[in-house]
């Protein structure tokens, strides 16, 4: 499935009007239903579903690992992903939760009152890197980056060691980019715990919190992060950096003892 | 309340690391509450919270106009806004329907299989207008921007007639600002059927069906709309032009008879 499309347009330049073919990025409805309940549709990318359903599951609490599925079965054609679990019970707690109604960009998924619970996901691990080594890794995810910088409107999402970048995803949702990343994780058996996630998008409460229940020590963005995203690295022991452009950045948080030497 | 917030940061410039003050976006959590149950918490810019809390309620289906609002009550110190609604069955029929979790970014506020129903709301209503009254439409949009451009990561948006901007507004989430423009324009009673949308942000298939609720014929945005939003803008005759700067554009969709000229 392709990830983008071609389009007739009107192309404006000044007081030229002309007819041309475009390129726009693909917005891929996908449902997931758990034990045939209908969960949500994410708009995404249609590239790595299966690492996109493994994330959201995680995310979201309704799995803890990949034991907890029976069965997982995504069909391309009409955007279904059906979920089987060996716990239903949780399931059902799940879904009794307070969580009622679905949301864009820039609102919650989680509520603020059930914001303590994940104050206990301290992330104690400390992992000391060089600000050079860092330097290099956006380098390296720049450059993986560049050809969805051209079409306009995607977000890229790495997971790196101290050398490498392990695992890159893209998508149009910059939290699809990171749920895709952590399923990919789940189903090859990476530990996150000392690991560094980069992401070109905005690193919101919501983003930090996606890495603290992986237990990830240190963020890098291209772009900027919010007051409660640096409040909640402070409080959950999470290294951040923003603006992360060739030899710039800003570091926002930084574990005592460890973090950025 | 502030939109931004003074952070103590380490500047990283080549081998210069440097202790400074920077400015970082708010990220302020707002829980809405309809007759004492809790809703949704949105992650917004603290700015407009009334409008937002209205744009959201109506943009969800919680309401159709002001008349069915009894109470609005909100306590900025807390981020929390009480709803009293006329029709309470409304809210059980709402809270019943399929959505079941929240999420982020590029997520989706409707399921799918719930599209079928707003293709009734086709807009009808045809707004002829110029290239060039675009144009200057979108270096005045710009103008306004500027400030928050600066700071980073904030997305705006705006509502226009021919001649100029009647609502601006800004917020950290593109449909938090969208939400704020229509919620403000229930609340002074301006009809939105002969506007046009002006969006700094990406437009994919939610703010397509946001603004078709509103029946908006025209949405003009900075940045690219996703293949979804252009079938959709085709399906339900909403002419929709992306990539506005300056003296360039792109018209990915135009209604018959109508629309540019």
């Amino acid at each position: 499935m392709k990830e983008i499309q071609n389009v007739d347009i009107i192309r404006v330049k000044g007081d030229i009007l002309q007819r041309e073919e475009d390129i726009v990025i693909v917005e891929y409805p996908f449902t997931l239903f758990i034990e045939d309940k209908e969960i949500i549709t994410l708009l995404c990318s249609p590239s790595s579903l299966e690492y996109l359903a493994l994330g959201f599951l995680y995310s979201e609490g309704f799995i803890d690992s990949l034991e907890d599925i029976t069965k997982i079965n995504i069909d391309k054609e009409k955007g279904i992903c059906n979920i089987k679990l060996y716990n239903v019970n949780k399931l059902r707690d799940n879904l009794r939760g307070k969580r009622t109604i679905t949301s864009g960009c820039g609102k919650g998924t989680l509520f603020y009152n059930v914001l303590d619970s994940f104050k206990s996901q301290k992330v104690e691990n400390i992992l000391p890197i060089e600000i050079e080594k860092i330097k290099l890794l956006v380098r390296e995810f720049n450059r993986k980056s560049e050809l969805f910088k051209d079409t306009g409107g995607v977000h890229s999402c790495a997971l790196c060691n101290y050398d490498e970048i392990l695992i890159f995803e893209e998508d149009i949702g910059r939290h699809n980019a990171l749920d895709k990343v952590f399923g990919r994780a789940l189903a090859e058996n990476i530990n996150t715990l000392d690991k560094i996630i980069f992401t070109s998008g905005r690193i919101s409460s919501e983003i930090l919190i996606k890495a603290a229940k992986r237990q990830v020590p240190i963020i890098v963005s291209r772009s900027a992060p919010t007051s409660l995203s640096i409040e909640l690295g402070e409080e959950l022991g999470i290294s951040l950096i923003g603006f992360a452009r060739g030899e710039k950045m800003n570091i926002y948080t930084n574990k005592k003892g460890g973090g950025f030497l």
